[in-house]
């Protein structure tokens, strides 16, 4: 199972890590999210393209770059 | 009508603001709310309690005292 980490900007709070969570949770095949506000960063588990997740961390209102 | 201006701690963001305006948007008498994260003011405008705001304030996640 792939494991991807994502470097996230600009998230402050709780809401702002459920607001990551919920977009990215959309994307198809993400089976498992791990998401820090205070570390700023985001774990994606299962086949997901990146492109997508990316695309969702910033429908959510935030960007990210892929870090591992 | 009265105004009365509110110091909110803990707020961060625009979800922080949000939780607020709706907690706070509930209490009996409030006819306009002005939130601002960056300031951490709460400006309510109606004849509502002082002690329903803060109890709304609390039940948003945050703790608030009256300041005008």
């Amino acid at each position: 199972m792939s494991t991807n980490t994502y470097q996230v900007t600009g998230m402050t709070c709780g809401h702002c890590e459920m607001s990551v969570r919920e977009e990215v949770g959309e994307v198809p095949g993400v089976e498992e999210i791990q998401v820090s506000a205070e570390t700023g960063t985001l774990v994606v588990t299962g086949p997901a393209e990146e492109s997508k997740v990316l695309a969702a961390v910033d429908e959510a209102g935030y960007s990210a770059v892929r870090v591992g």
